[in-house]
């Protein structure tokens, strides 16, 4: 294997190549694989540009080469417009030449059954034995706007001008790197590159991202995902991305079952549970908005946002408008998310007052249509901005936006350069305002969903883990479970309590227990995990006779159930009373690595989903945090008199569990606290069935 | 009171007046009170207008009459731009001189402190007593764009050239007649009238749309809502509308609790808590739609999707792309929605295959960038359109669309005529293939947000209750409380079973019980509800002396808790084994009237808002529905191996309740079986606790 291409010369050769190559060049105009020469030179590529094409002399008026071997130079960048399997040879001849950097358009790859698996296996060997970088396979393209590098047959690069900006995109889709091009043209919004990045076979999201982390010119990240597929090279590059201050935004398709499966239909992708998404990013830091446009319109307000850390108090959004309408949109949107709008301090009001400004009573400053005007708008900006009580002000401008931007628009667009973040949303269609908004740095919104959406992903956004590993533990080829007492006695020893126990031999006499009656009576046999649905458990056993008669019921139901199987031993716990019960469990996801989840256990933690879930280690105050996001753990808080449980002891257990799932020491694959009883406040908690998983 | 106008008079003198009148306006081009005799000038509107100014002989270069008695004929509609109280004076000469509508731009009413509501209440009175109808106050008033009647004062409507449509738009904000308005233009969606109710002091939303339902030129009507109040009137006109088949669309601030507070602030309103205002819609067969672009979007896709009827299959979407990425947004967005997208039967991929069209094996059609032809998609489209197993079909076009609409637009747009309904979703920024749709009649959406939602809100819109009647029973002045013996006779009236009970003297000697031990003994009291709290409960009392034990405890206990009661009854009650429990409640609301609830109980109804509410009476069939709405009831569907429960008999109990909550023979204010104990599936349900509240 030859030295292969990364970082900053990866990212040259992608993005900045001083020669390019397309290989199956088409000289039909009608047809896609003719579209990237076409798209070059219309936007005015720089750079040399060689075509091949075994057929012709000329392609489009141009010199055409019948192979890449009969080039004049090596290239740094050869984009592959062949058919499938020329595909694979035409890798094959870049690995030979030298070539360091290699797009392939085709598809029939590894979404195409298990022929196109096959394939791919075939490309990947080619590429990694001749060190060929590979983007693709079904890579749409990249385009780089700063140098006019349209390498692509996205149909929304033949149109010429786009306006260049500071924004990095990268999407798993070769469509939507056109789509959000034409939406952001419109709303001058300009790209730095754009990049389909198809398959993944080699070069993923994340490293061509971090491969461009030194740029200058690059101001932040947006990311159309598919899939959570090389999730350890995206977390990579997130965490360095949030330690240079480059922030970044991604749009997650599969919200919704019926969306992931898509995913793997049509990129050939296992798309992982939103919820482990969620995780995944959240805990890199990168934000994730719910709305489409909202993806285009975030990266403004991102870079002026900083990130939350856990424990700190929900964010504060201070709000003014001209049309109460269009503020209660926003507002109500910014609500259903779990943003505040909180009024202004007596202290705001009062400087309110003094400049002639009534803030009336309610929640938000509504000037009215009285208030339309720039000496009104401005001095109630100024005074909203340098208010300590804000952690964002909100400005939601009605129809005088449109034909009238000077009257309540341009007071917003002079004060970005207050303290408090600002932000507005333009209810009437007001192009122009939009753009002298964005113009002068003001993130703005066209619609009240994009303004609830990127106002609660950005002032939510999470400081990245800092205890995340830079990798993510490999899957272990195998695994086995360990017994029940096993696992109790690794818990005990990093400091999780369980209910007393003792296990006993099912032929050895009746001891005298260590505690008292009652108990419970379990099988005790790694082999079988679902004790109760074999009739392994017995409980409130509540004599020597009971007990006796319950290992024998035991014995029988289980070598009944479970032909083959002897039962040997059993476990006999005490019984414990608790508050409430809780679910605590660590388990190494494929993509995105260990992960650690609490809910309440048993039948609503199922029918409502109710739980909470983060990338494996967590502190204590990420902990509290996930108890809070369970909506049953309510019950426990005291709840109409109820007894109030022991939660900090839960958020205890979630930390030392989270730990224990990325300790070398142990190797843990999965393991689960199910139930954790839950004592009353002070008295902590105490696993009373325990399973653990460990790798082999 | 003279006659007042109403019906198409009213409609007429609204909307389409011979003459206007407009009172206050100014000579200052700068003012807000300038604007309208502007607006209807540059509008060019053909009716007489008159302006009234007691302080200037000419306004804007026009003949001011200093007061209404001077004008020289009575005009029919007067918009009056004075201030708060010039505003009252306006309209009580408005009655002396025989105006039937005026429209009141001034606010400082009810929504501003009991000074204010004061004033209202002159409002009212002065013009009931005059006959004058009343837009407003706090309205910036109505459009017509049919005849340039722009008798507003919202800055949108000084921009001539509005296209003309058949929306008829109503909303409680008068800023987002203006801010729809300019987003329709861009989008080709034109209106024939807009109208800004204010604070509904008079005319309501109801009452004005339903005086147009006559005219021919209005197609739909798009209604943006901040409040339930007059939901009789608005109750009144949809299911009218709903029997001329005309859609009606709503917005509905109130999604988060925050916005309902501010639309109490902003418009003096009180917001119904929203999922009353969703019962209320969907009963009444109005869609709602969440997002705002979608609320303009939605009426053509509404003209043609039929009312869907309780019982009846989930919808089902068919999907066809050029797009993978851009269509799986659509998708997530429907399923998060619960919208099904199915994939082509097998008669119709063979009919595809006929085509020489490859429908792979996926659930949608993806024809990737090679099928991004005229000559592929027609064909798709026809097929699918042509399919029976669709109920929709979406197309979602990708890059193309931008620059080549000829390519998998044009086919789109010239589907319309197909049996199935058709919807578009374009992914890049395609302003023209937008219109090029919407001139088709093909309902087309900019986002993935507005194409779920819309879609959504369409294929689920239900038929108008056929039993709900059309006027809301006023609510009591008083009611009170009767006891739970009284109450479980009720509902043994009504069908609906109670566990066995006696009632027994407190003094009397324990008789021979006409059921087996275990019992419940409670007070028995009407005027204490909460009988938990106070002590009033004993439950399982196993024999004569706990039973006389009980009754002894419970007398000491309410006699120490609640100072002044005597204790004289309890109700001794079988206690009963339930494989579950619900509760179930009906409630006169004093906006929407008698509505019915059906939820689990318990803390984790409160926790989860797990419940499902309608307008009252409903059906079986709705009564099932609302049964599988509630999540809790997972639980007793035989989940995980458990008896399952008599959901059936829960959904009895609904629909005999939900009769009772509008039967006169009863006056029921509020009801409740909570817990209403659910039985082994074939056994019923029983009563267990009832509380009924009756009008005095």
């Amino acid at each position: 294997m030859s030295n292969v291409t990364t970082g900053p010369a990866l990212a040259k050769a992608l993005l900045n190549p001083d020669s390019v190559v397309l290989v199956g060049i088409s000289n039909n105009l009608e047809k896609t694989a003719a579209r990237p020469l076409q798209f070059l030179r219309r936007a005015g590529f720089k750079g040399r540009i060689y075509n091949v094409n075994p057929t012709r002399k000329e392609v489009q008026n141009e010199k055409a080469y019948p192979s890449l071997s009969d080039l004049p130079e090596i290239p740094d960048h050869a984009f592959i417009l062949t058919n499938t399997e020329h595909a694979i040879e035409a890798v094959e001849e870049c690995g030979v030449l030298g070539i360091p950097v290699a797009t392939v358009l085709a598809g029939g790859f590894s979404e195409s059954g298990p022929a196109g698996q096959e394939r791919e296996i075939r490309l990947k060997a080619v590429a990694r034995r001749g060190g060929v970088r590979l983007l693709g396979p079904s890579s749409i393209g990249l385009v780089n706007v700063h140098n006019n590098l349209t390498l692509t047959a996205n149909a929304a690069f033949g149109e010429p001008g786009l306006p260049p900006g500071g924004i990095f995109c990268a999407s798993h889709s070769g469509s939507l790197i056109g789509a959000l091009t034409s939406r952001g043209r419109t709303r001058n919004i300009g790209f730095h590159s754009l990049v389909s990045v198809g398959g993944e076979s080699d070069l993923s999201i994340g490293e061509i991202c971090e491969s461009t982390l030194d740029n200058p010119d690059i101001t932040g990240y947006l990311l159309f995902l598919e899939t959570s597929r090389n999730a350890d090279k995206l977390r990579h590059f997130a965490l360095a991305a949030a330690r240079r201050g480059k922030p970044v935004v991604a749009y997650r398709l599969g919200r919704s079952q019926i969306a992931a499966e898509l995913a793997v239909s049509h990129t050939g992708a296992l798309a992982g549970e939103d919820s482990v998404t969620d995780a995944l990013l959240r805990d890199c830091g990168i934000a994730r908005v719910d709305t489409f446009e909202g993806l285009l319109e975030s990266l403004p307000l991102l870079a002026r946002t900083p990130f939350r850390h856990a424990g700190s108090r929900a964010p504060r959004v201070g709000v003014v408008t001209t049309t109460g309408g269009g503020a209660a949109m926003a507002v109500d949107q910014l609500g259903i998310r779990g943003i505040d709008v909180i009024p202004p301090s007596d202290t705001t009001r009062e400087k309110l007052r003094e400049a002639g400004i009534d803030s009336g009573t309610g929640r938000i400053l509504d000037l009215t249509l009285a208030g339309t005007r720039y000496e009104v708008m401005k001095p109630a900006l100024d005074i909203l901005c340098q208010a300590p009580e804000f952690d964002l002000v909100l400005a939601t401008v009605g129809s005088s936006a449109r034909n009238h931007p000077h009257l309540a628009v341009k007071p917003v667009s002079d004060s970005i350069d207050q303290p408090t973040p600002l932000a507005c949303f333009i209810v009437p269609e007001a192009p122009e305002a939009l753009n002298l908004l964005s113009e002068a740095g003001v993130p703005n919104f066209r619609t009240p969903e994009t303004c609830g959406d990127v106002i609660a992903a950005a002032l939510n956004r999470r400081a990245p883990n800092p205890d995340l590993g830079d990798t993510v533990p490999a899957m272990p080829e195998s695994s086995r479970p360990i017994d029940e007492a096993a696992a109790y006695q690794l818990f005990a020893g990093i400091g999780l309590p369980h209910a007393d126990f003792v296990v006993l031999d099912v032929d050895a006499p009746i001891p005298a227990l260590p505690f008292d009656y009652p108990v419970a009576v379990k099988l005790l046999n790694e082999n079988i995990t679902h004790k109760t649905d074999v009739g392994g458990v017995m409980l409130s056993v509540r004599n020597d006779g009971e007990l006796k008669e319950a290992i024998s019921n035991i014995r029988y139901n289980v070598e009944k159930n479970v032909p083959g199987e002897i039962v040997n031993q059993v476990l006999v716990q005490r019984m414990e009373k608790a508050v409430g019960e809780a679910l605590v469990g660590i388990k190494r996801d494929p993509d995105v690595g260990p992960i650690v989840m609490v809910a309440a256990g048993g039948i609503y933690t199922e029918i409502y989903k109710d739980r909470s879930l983060r990338l494996a280690p967590v502190t204590l105050e990420v902990a509290r945090e996930m108890v809070n996001e369970v909506k049953a753990f309510e019950a426990l808080k005291g709840y109409r008199g109820h007894t109030a449980g022991d939660l900090e002891a839960v958020a205890d257990t979630i930390v030392k569990l989270s730990r224990m799932a990325v300790s070398d020491a142990y190797d843990i694959v999965e393991a689960e606290i199910n139930p954790l009883f839950v004592l009353e406040e002070g008295k902590g908690a105490l696993a009373v069935d325990a399973l653990i998983t460990i790798s082999e």
